[in-house]
């Protein structure tokens, strides 16, 4: 178990605390968690024993060191959080657009999609260079040469660069370029890869697992926080179920519950819930209607000559339509669009 | 293999057709569906002999009978279909609102959701009086009585009713009182109720199963086309998943890629979807985004007493609010909001 | 919430126990579920007042009207149930091997399926007279003419005759020539169809719906039992899955669970589960080795021909090489096989 | 698209290959995999162009390099692989069993483990000093002195040493001690780990995704041989289900249905597809039955004190019972059980 302590005991009030886990035969052992300090004791316990642990002077909240999530959820803090990048922020008044291609490949198409994201109001740019892709024989990325293309197209366009990192060895590289670094579905469990982002300062987009429950996805973001950076910034992009003719179901639900158990912000990405293009307006409405903090899209000047999941990129002529659309949704939902935070 | 047949075919044509047919070896058997003339041969075939067949002169389309479905079909009929009940019009200009109590319980509650309904510009009012549960010892539902309060309270307002059936037994009676007869998720597949309910003419409202593909959602609405009722309205209410925090999980991209495959109008319940009040406003607004024809959507003027899911009930006067949201995002989305048909 | 009595209260414990009942504020309704006294009062209670009701003199259980099974469960009664059917017996000492095609069709397919079925030892005879199809143009069943074929061919070779009901207007007529009533997994919740099932004598073989809980899966036989009719027969037969290239996935562990959760006997479906004859093999010993009470699989003596389901089905001299495999594997998990009870 | 090429092509013959693609408009690049000669051209092509350059002198097979696999296929390798871990061998004529703690705790564990699994004909010590936890605040593993303990306990009794790696920083370390490197569920799709995996040559144990297609599962293993490690063991262990009751769905159909999909050994992990300490030796039982190569179990000397999965952990002196089962039920299935290959 997990005991949160209250903000500023004194040593004595700590002292105290202590002795009364040992007269309970505890051993406590010290830990800080975001910043933040708890006491670990062993075992589980049940209702009882947590109720009591709970009620003891100096203790805010007590965890299951198995399911329990604390800096991610909205007991640890009320108010919503908002993760800066750049001159952008992400979870405050604005709604975000972040788009571009799934994989960078030349200046031209970088230059194209950066300049239709800005067109559009967008914030943010994004593209992978290191891409996760089922196949071995697929194209994997341009790696740091793409990494540079896509920073000079976001700079040009005074937008933010968000590109994936797939595990810590490249986190360096990837850091060097990138205003907010992605974890994609596949890695949401890298646990030793979310543990070295959370050691270092920037944001972090992480997506849900394809198969991964809320708990869980709340558990991961936990994994980044916990060792010290608080900019991590959720993302729902399709859960697996049991019908071939979409490639995944997008959980709408989930931005309206995941919104009553964290404060994190949480960006949805309707490209690769559905993987078709004719999908991505209307649900990317529907994302901004349930009160989601942005939309990710993906943008290619030629779908059909794309080295990667051109089947559900729109044109870069198309994000403007989109985004006249989510900014009238928006006031709906509460949001504004489109200006720099 | 069913052969659809080119409409206006003279005796001579059909004649000419079936002697090809008994040319390829093939003994046709004459058969309507839905008021179309179609041709039904043995075996399924391959590609090659579905073109071949299909290039016959009289021959619209050749549909596999094991998952081939036409008169559902936007092939079969391009423009959307829009479904009356009553003074109203499902499927057509307007954006639908249903509401009402999961199930029937007296007249005060009746009153008072029908009243909410029609004041929030709704046409529709839902309740069940035959009620599917789960366990054999929850609340079954008042039968007869039920749907003699449901009609008053409809009739009192000038709404339309909508009342589920269980099975075949059943529908002479729901048929007596109901104007749009509802078939439950559980039932979708329930055929001998499906093609009963085709050889009458009332509305049919179909509600998706929990683990049906698109494709079997609309080869149940074909039951109902082929035996000749064309009334058929889709319902989207969540599908099961792997996350047990929420009931179910609503299937939100279904509404679109549906929207391209049929003709037919599609409501969505967030009600029964989720399980979960505070989640109902949110993913209402998001159907109307979407795209969707309506939405149904559970009301009770004291949900914590409700003989069943008073939990995912919203209160009657919360009705008005959402109306206003579906209002300024049906706009958004092509949809006048309100006014009857 | 329903309080199960115990066994052989006098009328004075029990006009005490409705005292008590009224003193706590409750008018309680008696009711008798499948020959068990019980006593149903409203609302569910928390765990508390639940255990405080356990607690009164003369009750043995206290269920959740929304969740809650008695009479299916190992509590109502620890040992295993054995079905009995005509001579024969599922659930007891014997592993049952039930065979035959998924419809019947004419007399020689029946009859070399009985002879078969026979020959390796097993001791029911099934075949759909009333099929359930996907799809309104595919075959729907010989309807009577099946059933006394079918019979005809059980009964030339001493086997239990088992057949699909597809709703409540069938049953007369089914239940005049079958031995055991099935209801198919899309029927799991037609529960005017269990209630049915449940008002006559005839064992029921209820198959696992395709997104059913096991909790759903022991309240849908609950309705059965509850009517009064003890002779129910579990099947599993796959569910759903997110991996297109199995029709679905056969959940043996469920064997297992629901062997602790519940005495009714429970049999397993390879061939539906997998729609694959190469796997129907290896799943019937796996089904056996996970300790099921038997086998139902899908023979055919022409399956290319099959007018339904052929894909799935294994030849009638197949039946011998597969009977020899579960009788080996049965002797090491505690059954005997191929001897009538 | 991969064109794989038949072996031993002379260099005039590659050339006119080569030509031959250039008139076709194609640039081909080389490539090796998995010590394969390819040729890798634009493009995905349709059924037709793709017949016709299968069609070419030298082409044994064309791939899509969206889904394609050839290494792991059948029709790369018609005969089975057996992978050698030590002096022993999995996926030959003997049935494997591996079995250990989850996590390694300490000496006495280990050695009591050790010696169970040597007393019971086992052949693997399995066990974690890198454990992937849901949560950060549960506990994480030994590191590096675990992996020692656990070589110790593995040489102590002849057994092959079996340990998780979660990502490749860790790899060299791990690789230091274990004959076996393990990548777990969450890693399916760690693809620099894979690669990396691929480029040294100790045998991996590859277990599926929890939410994982068996193509996505094949080309996950794909990776791992086209790095030129041909040694490759793939490990089913539950999908993702909807009914929370268990942990996971032990898909045992895809053990069938994978063996004729590719020529690698799979092992079956009923400990962790269930969560159950009770399910465990049944559903091994059938792992057996179905055609597995092993099983791989989790004991625990004080599975209440475990550190980790506790629940599902036999007793070390349970696993004689399990073994003298999988010898009788692998003799029916076709495998030899317990002596060293």
């Amino acid at each position: 178990m997990i005991l949160v302590l209250e903000p500023g005991l004194t040593q004595d009030q700590m002292d105290a605390l202590k002795a009364r886990l040992r007269d309970l035969g505890q051993e406590p052992r010290t830990e800080r968690t975001g910043g933040v300090e708890c006491l670990v004791v062993a075992g589980e316990g049940d209702a009882a024993q947590r109720a009591s642990l709970k009620a003891l002077e100096g203790v805010r909240e007590v965890l299951s060191s198995l399911d329990g999530y604390w800096l991610a959820s909205r007991r640890c803090r009320a108010e919503d959080t908002a993760v800066r990048a750049g001159r952008w922020s992400v979870g405050g008044p604005a709604f975000v657009l972040a788009a571009g291609p799934c994989a960078v490949e030349n200046r031209e198409q970088m230059e194209a999609c950066a300049a239709a994201v800005k067109a559009a109001g967008g914030s943010i740019l994004r593209g992978g260079s290191f891409k996760p892709r089922t196949s071995p024989y697929a194209f994997q990325g341009l790696g740091k040469e793409g990494l540079a293309l896509h920073r000079e197209a976001a700079d040009r366009h005074g937008l933010a660069m968000m590109s994936e990192v797939l595990d810590r060895e490249d986190l360096p590289l990837v850091a060097e370029f990138a205003d907010i670094l992605q974890v994609g579905s596949r890695n949401m469990q890298n646990f030793p890869l979310l543990k070295a982002l959370g050691r270092q300062g920037k944001p972090v987009l992480l997506k849900r697992g394809l198969a991964a429950t809320r708990e869980e996805f709340l558990l991961a973001a936990e994994y980044v926080l916990k060792e010290g950076n608080p900019n991590v910034i959720l993302c729902e992009r399709g859960i697996r179920s049991f019908d071939p003719s979409l490639r995944n179901s997008l959980d709408l639900a989930s931005v309206v519950l995941l919104k009553s158990m964290t404060h994190l912000p949480i960006l949805v990405d309707p490209s690769h819930a559905t993987g078709e293009r004719s999908l991505v307006r209307p649900l990317a409405r529907a994302a901004a209607a349930v009160g989601a903090d942005g939309v990710l899209v993906e943008i290619h000047p030629a779908p059909r000559e794309a080295l990667s999941d051109g089947p559900q990129a729109l044109l870069p002529e198309e994000l403007r339509g989109l985004a006249e659309d989510l900014a009238a949704i928006g006031a709906v939902a509460g949001k504004t669009f489109g200006s720099p935070a």
